[in-house]
């Protein structure tokens, strides 16, 4: 099978080879229903146990703060909705360059009597802090600022927003779906600071689709999104997807292991592919901004996104344009809006996210690769213009 | 390892292995994000596409009345609040005996301004048919009856009900998840019947956890619950866990098939049982209505059903007290309080399920060793009196 370069990580990731062997005998012989008062549901139970013991240590959390979802855009809907179904309408402010499953729930919030406001960022992706101080005085509700974006790679200083949030009493929590695994991750430190909610998915950390959790102060009410049994303390009813649950222990536990030594390694590789990028005439996006050491998001001038995307997928290498999670939508990115870039800059967006598996032979091809196949692209828009 | 016989499928079902080789490749190697636009990304969609087609034919639905779901719960939760949101509130009914995923969203319309009633049903767990036709002139806007109940396994004549809340213009929704394998549900037929929409479960049918669908009638217009980046026609956003989706289309492809011989096998063993039961002394719920093949509810007189479950446990026999799904819950079946069962009677209740894999053999022996744990636990009671 025609396997090419998977330079797309930020998407999803390969399942690990440990986090694989874990989950199988669940899938083996009878996996019981962890509610079940009998041998097979005991057994269930105590892996889903462990398997939070291990999300909650990898993240500095307890395990009684873990809420296990289906995926990361459950958990932030649960958030979103979940702290706001407790509250009067009030001001929810989230960054302008959330990812949709942040943004979309709290414009559902809009049209049930809530205000909506964006905080703006600059024009290498960073919350403007001025923007948001003043934001701050009109005392938020809720408060939601993503660690580190999925496209720019771009990293907030969450902590500290946090913390200038605390006197407005607002319920902060942030999206650190691309962060964990990619840089340390210490909720109780961001609690400490005054962050009350995290997300995390396994997908994203070489562990399964179909696990996920939101990592809460218990201080925060909130309302299930999925009510019923009353499984996770209420907040998310349903049968527990155990495999899933426990290779996501096992990945969030290597996740925590890897973080001492996989940012270095990455960011050599990344570094290589920037330079390779600059040379034959990329813009990179965000470049002045501290950013996660795998993502590398670009343009080319008069080179459209998702043309560039489908011709390197042909060539072996798969990487995306735009968010790759909201691919259905063919409008340039809303992250790349928000920092003001202009939309047929924009339109040309490609993204390179490295993972564990890539080489530096994975980034010579690919730079290599790139240049032909921009110069051929450039070719013929010379010759259409 | 300890193998007690399994006598619990209505909780969740063992994975049937054609189900597990078809997910299999999808955890080895790379599963890519259904949304990415290359290589990777284009297989898992189309292994998607496979899946809700696979699904849709089981069911006599079509592929885009499909909306996956990661499980029965949220799947309930979807319609109910779903179909809500766009609404003014109104009149909800349910039926008393609604697995707690429908009972509880149901609740949570009550504290936004709904109406919530419960429709009653009669001693053997029937929907009473005067009851309803009461309700029904109070102009539902929303109704939800399950074609089979997951603790007595009576079913309901759910077309009859849904024809007659035609006129009332309300949606009519019905949980099927533990029908679906043991009788044939036709969706096609129940939505010419008035029928909109229908709940089913993966690991209820020899498939995965972490897959379920609401198979919908296009003119319901659903909120999200799950909003983001526009997944399953903007109805559940989030990357696709594409191994338990396929692993879903497999298991409905052969619950369809299997459903032209299984309920007559099922029936036979079940039949065995309760005879074995009746002889000694187990009184047998909901024995006068229509129910599953394979479900089995009953109790017997001064013997607590958890007692019972836990003893038969060790004896080696799965079995579950009262609904294995929120058994985090001690108090006594609300099923059986809507039945008008005894509280002193309810605290007994044993469910004993059938699956593909029994024997007659498994029923024997668990009428021995049922006979001689009563017997024990009926000599303590005795001493204790
Ligand atoms: C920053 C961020 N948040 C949330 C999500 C959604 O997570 P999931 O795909 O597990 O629903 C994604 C990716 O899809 C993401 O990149
Ligand atoms: C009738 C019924 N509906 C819904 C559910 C919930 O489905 P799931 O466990 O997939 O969330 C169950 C069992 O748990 C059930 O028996």
């Amino acid at each position: 099978m025609f396997q090419p370069v998977y330079l797309d990580h930020n998407a999803t990731t390969p399942l690990d080879p440990a986090v694989r062997a874990a989950m199988l005998p669940w899938l083996d012989g009878l996996c019981g229903n962890a509610s079940s008062r009998h041998e097979y549901g005991r057994r269930a139970r105590q892996a889903i146990d462990e398997a939070r013991q291990k999300l909650a240590a990898a993240l500095g959390a307890h395990p009684t703060e873990v809420v296990f979802t289906s995926g990361g855009s459950e958990a932030n809907n649960l958030f979103v909705k979940g702290a706001a179904a407790g509250m009067k309408p009030g001001l929810i402010a989230v960054s302008a360059i959330e990812h949709p499953c942040v943004l979309k729930p709290a414009a559902q919030l809009a049209r049930q009597g809530w205000t909506l406001q964006e905080i703006a960022v600059d024009g290498a992706g960073r919350v403007k802090t001025d923007a948001y101080a003043e934001l701050l005085l009109s005392r938020p509700a809720l408060v939601s600022v993503m660690l580190a974006n999925n496209e720019t790679g771009v990293i907030q200083d969450v902590a500290a927003l946090a913390t200038a949030a605390r006197s407005t009493g607002a319920w902060f929590h942030s999206d650190v779906v691309q962060a964990f695994g990619k840089l340390p991750v210490d909720f109780r430190l961001l609690n400490a600071a005054g962050v009350h909610a995290v997300t995390v998915s396994a997908h994203k950390i070489n562990g399964p689709k179909g696990a996920a959790a939101l990592v809460l102060d218990k201080r925060v009410e909130l309302q299930p999104l999925v009510a019923g049994g009353g499984h996770e303390r209420g907040l998310r009813s349903g049968t527990e997807n155990v495999p899933a649950i426990v290779g996501f222990g096992v990945a969030a536990e290597l996740a925590a292991q890897r973080v001492a030594e996989l940012p270095q390694q990455m960011q050599i590789l990344k570094n290589r592919l920037e330079s390779g990028l600059t040379a034959i005439g990329a813009r990179i996006f965000a470049v002045d901004a501290a950013r996660l050491p795998n993502t590398s998001y670009f343009a080319f001038p008069n080179i459209d996104g998702e043309t560039l995307v489908g011709k390197l997928d042909r060539e072996g290498f798969a990487v995306a344009s735009g968010a790759a999670c909201s691919s259905a939508n063919p409008e340039p990115s809303h992250v790349l809006r928000a920092m003001g870039v202009a939309p047929e800059i924009a339109r040309g967006a490609v993204r390179v996210s490295l993972g564990t598996g890539n080489s530096e032979t994975d980034i010579e091809q690919f730079i290599n690769a790139l240049q032909a196949t921009v110069g051929r692209l450039q070719g013929l828009t010379a010759i259409a213009v």
